[in-house]
């Protein structure tokens, strides 16, 4: 399967950046589930470009709907999102066609493709394309919301800057993020984080940065031993986000330094319900949902679209040159691609959930 | 698909702790792949324990191939690997059997299968499994090498001891860790990270650590741009494998702290072939191998099992209570997990360039 | 995986027949491979209704291509079809909203999404649900001609009426049936075949058929011995057509009564290629191609909607009830069949040809 | 995916006739289930060779499970069947070796192996593999039976000689089939259609025949609209076994000569249920359970291993030759093939109600 994930939810994507659209199909959600075009709405518009830190170009990213919603709920069958795009200029791409440019999927694209692919602003491999997932993931978001489980991303760090963690309360968090086009927990790091963004782009360069993402509401009992386990399952989706380069869950590389009596969460009950007392782990054990949160996070590299001059060669010619990228580019997306692991994880487990308790269980 | 991994190469693992028997099903391997039985056997020595820093269970984990195999070759059908359980002690388990051991998977496991589960030794939970994937494992990755893909591990830090990384001529380090016993490439920190792991024993705990893997020889072009790109379907057989709690490839979570002008990795041709000059991105760009070695970074977790009181609970009645685990165990498993990666790796290859190039490619 | 069909090219269909619009994407199809949208649109049209003898409603069904193709060929990436629903009459459906039609899916639908299924004109189980696979047939189909390899269906039966078989030459035959509106290879069957169908309409009934296709130039050697023969994977899509049930390979259930020595097919030299010297097989051997010309045919029950009352149920009350369908409908749907066979046997064969020979096969 | 099948629940098969075991791992079965190993052995003495209708090969087909039953029940992770090879004369196969066999997969398997296939009594594609089918399957059949879901096979056709179909109360059919060696519904019929098998062997053939299946209790709302239709996946599963041609449901081609009036099944509430009056659409619509029986007729082609000289082809040197097959074959396997249709068909909706329900559903 290639641009289709999950089993019993899936989602399909397709679409190029300066195509006439872009979109998705998701498939199997349950039947009933109210779909809120205004929560799609402002779920697109946190994926979306704005101010000083991200690109020029300007998206309206009007998602419409065209199958699989009746009277304002799933139907149970495909729900298609597109999206128009709108404010391409693919002049800007017309002498990068055959310069690679590095960091990018130029050079892979053309070594898959034969140079057949739409090399325009990345094509199938821009960024834009996750566009059509945040649509399919904000159904998803709140197909879980309404079993209460939650998820919530923030930037853990940026341009040197660390935000704290989530607390031991985090669905206060969860709340707290909300819409925030930059979302991070304490407000204080928002303005550094902002600035050394604002540092690279002043002389053609960009940033990264660390995102962490809590789920809190997954009942234990979920995923399996191998080898589909809850961290394949969740790293799969997540390392097909463009930029992903690293995932960890619970406290992740952090565990690599710790012993076995450091790092093992004490069980205890609590109302009857077994919890731990600490969360190491990121609320999986043996590749299954242990019922605490789960803690995922996801290094995220630098836009590799630079302003800078640098080495290349020529993909026709396979002689060594440089390039200058003109175009519009973000310094920095890791304030975009919150939401965009958001979707990403709510539409995972979605599939989970319906494969470990059915289809109708999101009802 | 639950204990199955893998689309035009497949596995299949299947089996407990205390089972009479575990093993594999490799399936979609290219007819004519000579099996070379010594190299299985020393393949999966890598994996036994052996010493005073691994358990004193002894299992001689003899391989057995029932099928896939004729005349020293693989047939293209599926082949089954079947190994017998000796040197089990299920008595070490009778009083745990409704203790939830903290950091091990008892507990989900109990959500999930509603105590049905064979608990005794971890079950189908057990690191014992990874022998079905050791003994799969080695015959792709003699198929691999037959092509000049190569793969390596070794151990980058442990008990916080920190080994070199791959050098520019990762060939070299893959033939010089060979058959070590606790691969690292700077012999000068072994000592130190034995003596590490010995200090932890002696207390009864355990640690954990980072392994580093390099694959050279993978053609470019190979990978999915969504949702399976290289570091997608490698991570998910990566994180399925026990105590792995984060996977990164290239520079991973460093590229977070990178600036694009940093991180980015210029391409430019050597006698006519395209590589890049750094590797921070390793080996993958857009989801798709550029040619050059794929770099990985695994967090292994210390082992779960230690001798020190710890908090639990009765998974029959809920109640808060402690437990001292005795038995066999690893006081690390840094050491073993090495020729697991390689595996998992190396089936995740094979199934990629099945889909890419054919199921005839690697004959 | 449910509206998608395929591994490494598959397809993924959406729609409701009364909803904006209805599509496909279609994935994995090799990157160069032309595009040619007047076949597409000559494909549509085969499908389209039109005449005495199909349903009044008509649709343009301009296909609109929005991903996947640039510069006229195909971009390895998915190709995205969208296609409006224009003729439209809802108010049609009103009234039968809860009263289950016979030979139709409302009660089974009913059951499965639970009363949110799109009901109207059968939603997403109309027949209409077809043009997403024939526009992404379409370009199969022209994919494997390239490759020499040709696919022809024929109305074997209708209303008790039967055509010839394919013959000794069945490329000159499929060339023969060509764009035919109503495809019979014995011209002179065509009229009491539509006879038949007229005079079923004129009481308000219906009529079924069966469907003959044959496949040329198919390589010896793709499918597998099991899961995946090419007998389960093409039945697996031909069973998702609605109205089909059943589906035999060769003589079918014709060998039920043969012997083995009629029904073997002695193998015999032919300019050093291995070729049989009849057919019964119909082209597969142990589920796997043996280069000989694949056979399959395919019962396709009479259209359900009838002008008759008929006894039902209220799905609301429970109680049994009668109904009189009204709306526009076809007394038969077999010569509209015969190109959604054609498709869907051409998108099971580029899969498993890109299965077995890699992703650059069909190039 | 090649020699696995299923999702939720899943079986992969393993093994060649000639080698030292064959078996298969099933997976996904929920946990609990009670394992009757006197139900295995018997369900495999159904499928094993007996009486002078079958070949004079006879396999003890002890079963031993290795692998997920724990204290007799289901652990809910994988159960591994082994069988062992005991009879095997591969002598009888030397010569053959190149002669490829007409109707079997001799030459199919050497274009898709290249040689390298175990060639020995058919090797991979002998209808012996279908024994850790009828394994798995009675797991499958007992967990289903634990639900009322109930499964029985009758030979309706043998050598020309019918059995009447299935009645109105096919539970009670079920029942009276029973354990017989040679299930017919109509005892009268059973002499004649030995009579027919033993007239063919005397003269050195063989006869085919066809079988039907019903399943009733299946609950409706299991299926799906595309391309998973229950035809679909009963179809894909049935199609791989050995021999099996054609494959409808309900009256299948029948109806492609009935009008719609005749063809469609009127509801009626039945205490409150919502029933058919008639079932010829063999209790699926839309591709999806009504509840009512499930009714699949498969058409088995006679076996193609005969004592008549036959005309074929030499492999190795591509010229014309002749072959006359000695070794020990099956006049028929029409007797022997109704366990493995019950084993497919549970299997197969063991998958589909837990993908539909949840994967505890089974318990």
């Amino acid at each position: 399967m290639k641009n289709t994930f999950g089993s019993s939810v899936s989602v399909t994507i397709f679409g190029e950046s300066h195509g006439s659209m872009i979109g998705a199909v998701l498939d199997g959600i349950a039947p009933g589930v109210t779909v809120d075009e205004e929560f799609i709405a402002a779920q697109m518009s946190l994926r979306r470009a704005s101010g000083s830190i991200s690109t020029a170009r300007h998206e309206a990213d009007k998602v419409r709907i065209v199958s699989g919603v009746f009277n304002g709920k799933t139907t149970g069958t495909p729900i298609t999102f597109i999206i128009e795009n709108q404010d391409t200029r693919s002049r800007d791409y017309g002498e990068l066609a055959y310069k690679a440019r590095p960091g990018h999927a130029d050079y892979t694209a053309f070594m898959k493709y034969h140079g057949y692919q739409d090399f325009r602003g990345g094509g199938h491999f821009s960024g834009r394309i996750t566009a059509g997932l945040v649509a399919s993931g904000a159904v998803a978001i709140s197909a879980l919301k309404a079993k209460n489980i939650r998820i919530g991303t923030h930037i853990l760090s940026c341009a040197g800057v660390y935000d704290r963690s989530f607390s031991e309360n985090p669905e206060t968090d969860i709340e707290k993020l909300g819409t925030s086009a930059f979302a991070v927990l304490d407000e204080s790091v928002k303005d550094k984080m902002i600035a050394g963004i604002e540092a690279a782009k002043s002389v053609g360069d960009s940033v990264g940065g660390r995102l962490e993402t809590v789920v809190t509401g997954v009942p234990a009992g979920v995923g399996e031993p191998w080898f589909d386990t809850l961290e394949s399952v969740l790293s799969h989706i997540i390392f097909s986000i463009p930029a992903v380069k690293g995932v960890e869950f619970g406290d992740g590389f952090g565990l690599a330094d710790m012993t076995g009596s450091q790092a093992n969460d004490p069980f205890r009950s609590e109302n009857g319900t077994i919890c731990t007392e600490t969360n190491h782990c990121g609320g999986i054990l043996g590749g299954i949902s242990n019922g605490m949160p789960i803690i995922i996070r996801t290094a995220v590299k630098p836009t590799p679209s630079i302003y800078k001059e640098q080495n290349t060669v020529d993909l026709n010619t396979s002689e060594d040159t440089t390039l200058i990228i003109n175009g519009r580019h973000d310094p920095a997306i890791i304030h975009r691609a919150r939401v965009v692991i958001d979707s990403a994880v709510a539409l995972c487990l979605c599939d989970q959930l319906a494969l470990r308790f059915g289809t109708d269980w999101l009802k």
